[in-house]
């Protein structure tokens, strides 16, 4: 989402200072020995951040880092994290077909993927945060226990998505076509509730790195 | 579906006799060498039998299978086959849980699960084709590169049934929540036909056994 041009963005991007990390490379590695915690998470395109912040907020034990792009989501993302008093989140500007130089090898413990762009044509696809190319960096990335877990309210990038979990060798599970109407355990995006209240499904699925077991 | 009783049901299923098979375990392991064919495809509730007689006439060389337990529809079937002169086809009065009785290991080449009964209530899943305890039979009954085609109307079947194929460890592929807006060659069913005409969208993947391989 484009956002207007904030004069003051600057300054308040000072004030985050330590929220926003600098220089991400520097962590690779070594995420939970410098942050501690005992599990990574990550979420790619955190926007303003609720989902993230509070998630944070109700799970104390774990570290998570944010990604976003666009600065004046990512600062208001900060300033919701401070305002919290937080200390397991930390937020990144930086693209993530960079993440192999963010995240070692077996790093993260879970990805999310909220509300992702659907980049609708065709041509654009090969952008979107599941494409296969995608996927094979964040199977590179996460644990061998560790899964990605992706919301949206795009029936065909959620479409698209399940075809590439699978082709790329992800186990999918608890895969849902109105996440509402289910009983799982749910915090909202910004994006999450206005779609929500327009009455429109939520897709949502889990994809999980571990092997494929026959029952 | 149920149909209404035809008086002239009995009459009409013995001038079928050779097109609805009476002793089909005797069959069990020598489909393909009693009536010939480069592969054996199984349809289960072949319903009044539009699609595989139809899919039937397009492929010469392959054998066709279809199971149904509705007489009023299975004896509609028949005939049509009958009528098309029809010798890659026969049908089967069966119970889809007993087809390790006719089918021996690895012997299935592709199983067609066609608008499958929903059934809609929570206890009533375990009767559902797409239950774990029954693709589990299909796993056994297919080859290595063998693989399950699914269609149907019903959203909620459609969710439950990417969920146990992929718990029972089938590779998905070609998932797509709206069959005829893309270009999947397609034979159309009775009722896809009638659903389609309404504007219902179909959903449809293709579930192959074999192994989960990293792009």
């Amino acid at each position: 989402m484009r956002m207007r041009k904030k004069p003051n963005l600057p300054k308040r991007l000072e004030r985050c200072a330590g929220m926003i990390l600098e220089e991400p490379t520097a962590y690779c590695g070594k995420w939970l020995s410098t942050f501690g915690g005992s599990q990574l998470h990550l979420e790619i395109g955190a926007g303003k951040g609720k989902f993230l912040v509070e998630t944070a907020k109700e799970n104390p034990d774990i570290f998570f880092v944010g990604i976003e792009r666009e600065e004046g989501a990512l600062v208001v993302a900060a300033e919701k994290a401070i305002a919290a008093g937080l200390s397991n989140i930390r937020f990144l500007d930086v693209d993530a077909v960079n993440l192999p130089d963010f995240f070692a090898t077996g790093e993260l413990d879970r990805i999310y993927l909220n509300f992702s762009d659907p980049w609708p044509k065709k041509k654009q696809w090969k952008r979107r945060l599941t494409y296969r190319s995608f996927l094979s960096l964040y199977w590179d990335a996460l644990k061998a226990d560790g899964a990605i877990f992706q919301k949206t309210d795009n029936q065909k990038l959620f479409e698209f998505s399940l075809n590439e979990f699978s082709e790329v060798g992800y186990r999918l599970k608890n895969i849902t076509f109105d996440l509402h109407a289910t009983d799982t355990p749910n915090i909202m995006t910004e994006y999450e509730t206005r779609f929500t209240e327009l009455g429109m499904p939520i897709y949502r699925t889990e994809a999980y790195k571990q092997e494929t077991k026959r029952t």
